[in-house]
């Protein structure tokens, strides 16, 4: 070993990068066997850069067809990276699908998921009796109008520390075991032009947690849950209780916020 | 023939129909031998529900990847037709990236083509220095920033009663012969999130017109074109002096403005 090869031993330079993505050709962000991921799209990319490959890390997992418009993510390398050039080639290799909207040096105890102090997502809800077309991709249509002043009325019932055991699915990601309290700081719901959308922030979402409570206030909104047995949904903590969940295309991914 | 018959013959029912569509998976609006256009999509769907075949007449053409979100066109028939039925039976046929927003029965005088008094175009142009991936079909990405006052000033040129041979391709469309003086009423620059739109009205465009004067506006706003040479670009009524086209994806179809 000389000298530059034990300095780099020691010292792993560590790069964050802010992703935006259109998840609608993705298998999710997680890799999986079968079908491209937006993990393993990038990882090949920065594997042709790099010359090696290396793991990414991100803030959290995307379910198939869910997009983003910050996801963060970071990975290591023993390499001193010219960061815009490398940045550069990556939006250059991959599909304009996928765009690395930022990338960083950062310091060594960054890490995407464990440092999170929170997310925030978006679920648009198109609201026409006629679906857009440039918006089938991006929200959920409903065909007929909506009872926003309810809708309203029960997501308060989720703002706070809950234990959000009943709107969460178990799925892939050993969710068993994981603490299942969380605290959501706001719910918003927004108004824009052709429909509406749910803004969450949370310090952490439980697996499908976004889409289980954007289904529970469309079935409140609609009276099929009465407001009154919301506590009871949380209460039971029971997955069954809770309403379907909502389509994967009108979710993303906003933003994650961490301290430095 | 028995009354119902003679009645038949006698009145066409005339129907009109507004439509948006997602241009990006088809030919353009009119029917190719080759590929799938919106025309012949909408035809086809039509013709499952009639039983017969209609010719679907547009306003005009929009070229393979272009959109729209106010296209006009009417159809002719026989039948008197339960309208909120046939909406509803088409939008359940069509793929969701072509909608009928409305339908309604119009007097035999009225023409999609002939009778429309204006149309309006809007052109996206997407400012930033990463392309977002939920604009890539629906906009021109620049990854510079474009003087705008320059652009504007550009603009005044083109509004007016001009002759707008310089800005014409020949094309497929038997332009040959056709009257090349329109009145661009308005050629405006908006900002929007993320960069800006030019919106152009006139009594009618020639083949290519939007994008070729969208071409010659970002030229002059580069300075490869200078303001003073725009009057003799006019003058020369020479395709060959202004700029290349500004590409499809970017185009827009608007809205058509009927006296009645």
């Amino acid at each position: 070993m000389d000298l530059q090869q034990i300095h780099s031993a020691l010292y792993l330079m560590k790069y964050k990068l802010i992703i935006s993505y259109d998840g609608t050709h993705y298998s999710g962000w997680q890799v999986q066997p079968s079908s491209p991921s937006i993990q393993s799209t990038i990882q090949d990319a920065l594997a042709l850069i790099l010359k090696e490959k290396r793991v990414l890390i991100g803030s959290g997992r995307t379910d198939a067809g869910v997009h983003a418009k910050g996801q963060v993510a970071h990975f290591t390398t023993e390499k001193e990276l010219d960061i815009s050039k490398v940045h550069y080639s990556l939006n250059g290799i991959l599909r304009p699908d996928i765009r690395i909207l930022e990338m960083e040096k950062v310091d060594d105890q960054f890490h995407a998921r464990y440092s999170a102090l929170s997310k925030i997502y978006r679920y648009h809800i198109h609201l026409d009796r006629t679906a857009d077309p440039f918006k089938k991709l991006y929200s959920l249509h409903l065909p007929y109008s909506i009872d926003l002043p309810l809708l309203k009325e029960a997501a308060r019932y989720f703002v706070g520390e809950h234990d959000f055991t009943s709107f969460a699915n178990e799925g892939d990601r050993g969710s068993a075991g994981r603490d299942p309290i969380r605290t959501l700081m706001r719910l918003e719901v927004v108004e824009e032009e052709g429909g509406i959308y749910l803004e969450f922030e949370a310090d952490g979402f439980l697996y499908k947690m976004v889409r289980n409570i954007t289904g529970t206030l469309l079935a409140a909104s609609k009276r099929k849950i009465a407001l009154a047995d919301l506590p009871k949904i949380f209460e039971a903590k029971n997955r069954k209780l809770s309403a379907a969940a909502a389509p994967p295309q009108g979710l993303f991914l906003m933003q994650v916020n961490y301290s430095c």
